[in-house]
């Protein structure tokens, strides 16, 4: 791998001393970078940090070697000229987020060489809205240290923005990955539908983030499976069964299989469903490979890596603006705050857990399609309308002593409240997918880790801020 | 209507004399006035003419009183307190481009009062690639002088970028639409794919300026009936009937009516099924009424209006990059240069006379939908594969007494050569459409017009530039 970010002029050294305390003493030392660079409104420094590339084949820990221990990922391990086992590649683009720091931990510690590309702007979200995580998050430097002194495993970190395409060039040439996970986009749907300028950051952000990723794919790493997350929400709910991406139809005699009919209902859903089309498009016109998660809600905090230590911990939202429907109700009966149910609550959607995320994700890595392959799965395990999460909240909330109150709150999307809902969830679980469905149990922990951090939620976050229909022009500040 | 420009600290008179050369006396004296404003890339002044606001109701020319004489428009005219027919107000977006130039002299013609926003940008394309339309075509600001002088109405002009919110609320406020033609987009396929700039140019133009004027309706003229030009080409060449914008699905024994199934194949194509999505979404959420002109590949140059004198010309572009297939093969055929066609020929695709473009255009608006309504219209009135077309302009060039040859260029598009294709255009029809039919008399008339300006062709401009596969990051210079 040749050191081409050393060759930029703007790069230049700026830590004098070793990065991160090594637990595991075969590791070389690795070696900070930084440069400067420009995003759309705000200016930070890049940090990039690399592993001596020199040192990849003689420095490659025990627990790189985890794969060959899990059947599934077996297959994706290309065998290397002496005949070991090559860890495969990955760029995790918003590895700092809810699913996306889950994911860079799973995969690291499945022995997958991991990256994180992140312009960190999710934090800065945080801010600007006054909204925290419940649970306390370590900064993503810390995070990775922390990773490494517990495991001895690296995660490089690529500090930028996907909308810079000479970021990106940098990143992709530098690390050179098989796969590329792509959760680096703006995800909350009521985020943007806040005022005219978000919604507009939302889908140049995400749309153009992606052609970007598209085009540095097919440029610098023709064979990188793109593992793109779409939405659930891109289908709408149609009165008729949701498939896996495409619909076979038969229509006046003849008969095609065609993409599914696209009915977002936001324009944050809307800008996944313009990504789905724009990598259908490259996968024919330029042979790209790629993988289209629409992933359902997902719910939890824990998985097996975050729990390892308090600096790994996950985010969890509960707020109206990027808290999603399971999580917000379990901080919500935590506190004592009655459910917020929007509308009638017939609303049903697909869900899954965190820790099926990952799971996925990991499925899809092992099992590529073919060049020139658009493959969609629908990355979920159970649906439920949000009367029935609220009653299983409740009945949760009971087994440990919690009084939960349910309230209708005036819907503020635009979305049908009674509409029939059966989507097509069968081709991760044919991969090996092997579901943690929701239980009490699940409800007990989620519910208990939402006791544990209820000092720190600020119950003003709660309620619906953001209206569908009263949307301006003007840019809103959102006070609590 | 309020003098809200004027109101405007960045406004300044900037014209000491009338502009136009009256030849209605009954016309008060139209004012000029300038502003500057900032586009992506590129600065220049912003004129808006006005007629003064006052005179609008005494100085009705006799002329804005046709569409009483043309019973398809006369729907379209809400009668004022006093009992007159009040005219309808259309802004052309883009109103300076091949489509919209003729539809804003119809439409001007017809009685319509007529805007036309438009930041000029098609004509720095020519000067950045080298290119000239067939036809020599005036100034904006000439077209419109030499059409008040000629026919005594008024055309107001916005010169800017509509993904400047700033200057699009000023005409929004300014003009007061009761309808918005939206041709202002970039709207070449082999554009959109000459490099990565120009992909991202296209869709981020495309996407966020359509954005803008949803959001520009919502805040300031809810009632304004949104005309959007989409393309035939969002469809794709499925292996079933393409209906009009929606089909109806039985699957596992229940139907639903949803979006037809979108499949295209070019970045531009691409940005116009996004820009249809977002639509489809804000007509739902927000009550806008929209209609979505799907329309084929346009043909001819003359209409009533641009052949009532030089300097109304419309432009005719045969060049590689802007020139769409009947209009080349013309041309290509009056220089004596064999027609290209693309790989097999047998690409087959819906086609339309510039004349049908404009009546349609009249149509939609004169026979708005529903607030909240996103109604589909495919545009076009014959279908045919390139060799049809190709044989239909060796025959039309017998009778002129021309020598065509054809020959076969290898492919540079991604898209089937041989394929099933049967599109449904019947709402047109059915809403009055009478269609120009493709003859041999119509061959003639344009191939006559490429024999008359057939010393300003350029041959280098022929010939494919752009090739669909090997699209690349780096910004590229087409050279002839």
């Amino acid at each position: 791998m040749p050191h081409l970010l050393s060759t930029s002029s703007t790069l230049k050294s700026c830590f004098s001393r070793p990065f991160t305390q090594s637990t595991s003493q075969q590791h070389t030392t690795d070696y900070p970078r930084c440069f400067t660079f420009k995003t759309s409104g705000y200016k930070c420094n890049g940090l990039v940090l690399q592993q001596d590339p020199s040192s990849h084949r003689s420095s490659v820990p025990a627990s790189r070697e985890a794969p060959a221990t899990n059947p599934r990922s077996g297959s994706s391990q290309a065998a290397a000229a002496d005949g070991l086992p090559k860890a495969q590649k990955v760029m995790v683009i918003g590895g700092d987020g809810y699913c996306g720091w889950a994911t860079a931990l799973h995969l690291s510690n499945k022995g997958y060489e991991v990256a994180i590309v992140d312009s960190l702007v999710r934090r800065l979200f945080d801010h600007q809205l006054g909204l925290d995580s419940l649970t306390p998050i370590a900064s993503i430097h810390n995070r990775i240290r922390r990773w490494k002194s517990l495991t001895g495993k690296t995660i490089e970190l690529y500090v930028g923005d996907i909308c810079d395409f000479e970021f990106l060039e940098e990143a992709f040439r530098s690390f050179q990955p098989d796969a590329a996970v792509h959760f680096g986009e703006q995800r909350s749907a009521p985020y943007s539908m806040i005022d005219r300028s978000r919604a507009i950051f939302t889908q140049h952000n995400n749309v153009i983030g992606t052609l970007n990723v598209l085009f540095a794919i097919k440029e610098f790493q023709q064979d990188c499976h793109l593992v793109k997350l779409g939405t659930m929400g891109e289908y709408g709910t149609p009165n008729i069964d949701i498939e896996e991406g495409y619909i076979t139809i038969t229509h006046n005699g003849r008969t095609d299989t065609l993409p599914y009919p696209k009915q977002a209902s936001s324009f944050y859903h809307l800008s996944k469903v313009h990504d789905s089309h724009n990598i259908a498009f490259t996968c024919k016109a330029w042979g790209i490979r790629a993988t289209d998660l629409n992933q359902g809600v997902v719910y939890g905090v824990r998985t097996e890596e975050t729990e390892m230590h308090e600096e790994l911990q996950n985010r969890l939202d509960y707020d109206a603006v990027f808290g999603t429907a399971l999580n917000r109700f379990c901080v919500q009966a935590a506190v004592g705050h009655p459910l917020t149910v929007y509308g009638k609550g017939g609303q049903t959607r697909g869900y899954l857990d965190i820790r099926d995320t990952v799971q996925c994700v990991e499925l899809a890595i092992a099992n590529p399609g073919r060049p020139g392959e658009f493959r969609v799965f629908n990355q979920f395990t159970e649906q439920f309308s949000v009367n029935e999460l609220a009653s299983l909240v409740t009945n949760a909330g009971k087994k440990v002593g919690l009084d939960v109150k349910t309230t209708s709150v005036p819907n503020p999307r635009v979305e049908a409240e009674e509409h029939y809902y059966n989507a097509k969830h069968t081709k991760l679980i044919e991969l090996g997918l092997q579901p943690h469905l929701l239980s009490d149990s699940l409800l007990d922990s989620l519910l208990n880790f939402a006791v544990k951090y209820k000092d720190r939620v600020d119950t003003k976050q709660i309620m619906p801020s953001v209206s569908w229909k009263s949307i301006g022009s003007k840019p809103k500040t959102l006070t609590s």
